[in-house]
């Protein structure tokens, strides 16, 4: 049995992360005590609220413990069980954290069905990304047919699960994302009926001519310039899900420079974190599981070999340069 | 039969407003043709949204017409009628604008019971400002009780109805207001918890002790550096309803510095205008009706007399310096 490799964080980043402020370890395998589940873990999750546990200002999750092992999810086969819910050969989904072996009591973890759906989607389409996606679409936005939802970040793992969602409500989806090949396969795979690239000089004239009659609602994951240039095409009784903005996690503050949009507009801007909605999770989850299953939900992932590169890989994702799901892939 | 005075926009304010932006006219006194009715007018209505109308900038009504009688709501005696819904001698309520009589075809034009109600009432607390506190408040803000209800412009029209509702839906009402009288009589005379002076060097502080627990739920009148501090104080889950901006109306955009206050705290933040909610006047109104008839809901007025003098009152309510309800006593 190989050692356990173990990503902690060693000391917390004063300004961008870098793979600097981690620290790699070797630890023995731990064997399962009474009621515990040991699992070996083949995927992990990269999501952009990580940026915000590794700080320790006030926020609305617990921070990261220096010196502990990376929170996180992730997915994998049970490999011994003193716990009656879990047996070996369970392929399971939890906050496994970055480590090849996850010790657990069994709370928060959960037996999924890795035939019909892959192990790693359970972290994406049918996982926390997919939940979100629903919620701020549904609970927030509720689209009604014929209007328009701009979605920014439209091809990561919440963007394009709220475009599709959005399309099959009947709404004109319509994505923002960075570069050319991104833009190209949210229009072509996930069913965008346009797609603008933040990255253009272009952005604000091709915006406005990608939403003609105007957003009705906006699925906000990113923030700074794209968003105010989202702001001004807002309708009248326009609602905005603020479920990111990861442009600002490491930059400058997005604002909102004047308030009199709200009335002028009559708009609604919440924020929200899915883990405030466990009891809708089933739900949400039932209908994603059914979509991926039947083909109709799409959804791409850019997976890093080894738990190494862990630090790296959350990097790569705060500066948006995975495409789709990002995931470290458990040696 | 005196002769019908009419103030008029004269020219539009490029910066403040100010009663050279107006003119007054004299002229006959309109006949009533078939199905309409000649409304004497007694009180005029002040409201801060007028100064929104004096611009053309796209907003949510139609600016008001330069040259065109200046439009608001206003109360009167039916002097002649060829309508079957009036007869001479009812009191009513409608947008009968800034002129002496008022020439209707009876759209929009109610008969109120001026017995048990004064008649300004139907432009104050069972009116337009108390149907905007009744929706903000019930239908953004929706308090549970224990919670804390923070209330700029707390003495105002709009602020005493939303104060004394919280209050009797179970909140702990905290007002904003400027200046220790108006203080004193948001706490003595309108049952608020606290209220805090904006006007006050410690004025940041004064509202942290006020509201020890935080604010669940904001009535946003004002906007500026009162309400920069307000959103300090709003905890987890805090509901914000935009009904006006006063301080931005002919001064700096009130920003929202950092979207970021949306995720950490998962607050809601909506504007609204009580105009597109006209299927919940009648139920709003019966209600405000009810509390007002049994001497729970109390309110102040701030009466001019003249309507030449409608100008200078609008100024000065812009400027915060009425008390209570705004209203022209037309002579």
């Amino acid at each position: 049995m190989p050692s356990n490799l173990q990503v902690l964080l060693d000391h917390r980043p004063t300004d961008k992360v870098s793979p600097a402020n981690f620290r790699i370890v070797e630890t023995p395998v731990p064997a399962p005590g009474p009621g515990q589940v040991l699992v070996r873990q083949t995927f992990l999750s990269l999501d952009p609220y990580m940026r915000g546990r590794l700080s320790d200002a006030k926020s609305y999750a617990k921070p990261q413990e220096v010196g502990a092992v990376m929170q996180g999810g992730a997915v994998g086969i049970v490999e011994a069980s003193n716990n009656p819910r879990f047996k070996p050969g369970d392929a399971v989904v939890g906050m496994g954290g970055w480590q090849r072996y996850f010790l657990s009591d069994g709370r928060g973890l959960n037996v999924v069905d890795a035939r019909a759906i892959p192990i790693q989607a359970y972290l994406g389409p049918v996982g926390m990304p997919g939940v979100t996606a629903w919620y701020g679409l549904n609970k927030i936005i509720a689209p009604k047919a014929g209007e328009t939802v701009l979605v920014s970040a439209a091809t990561g793992a919440v963007g394009s699960v709220v475009g599709q969602l959005a399309r099959a409500a009947g709404a004109r989806a319509v994505g923002i994302a960075g570069g050319a090949e991104k833009c190209a396969y949210a229009v072509q795979a996930l069913g965008y009926a346009a797609c603008v690239d933040h990255k253009s000089a272009s952005f604000a004239g091709d915006l406005k001519a990608a939403a003609p009659n105007g957003v009705d609602g906006l699925f906000e994951n990113v923030g700074g310039e794209p968003f105010q240039q989202a702001l001004r095409r807002l309708n009248d009784f326009a609602r905005v899900a603020i479920c990111g903005l990861i442009a600002s996690y490491e930059g400058a503050p997005t604002a909102l420079p004047d308030m009199r949009i709200f009335l002028v507009k009559r708009i609604k801007v919440e924020g929200f974190i899915v883990s405030d909605h466990m009891e809708l999770w089933p739900q949400a989850l039932a209908e994603l599981a059914g979509h991926v299953a039947a083909g109709r939900l799409k959804w791409r992932e850019t997976i890093k070999d080894g738990l190494e590169n862990a630090p790296q890989a959350l990097v790569d994702l705060l500066h948006g340069e995975n495409f789709g799901k990002m995931l470290i892939r458990v040696d």
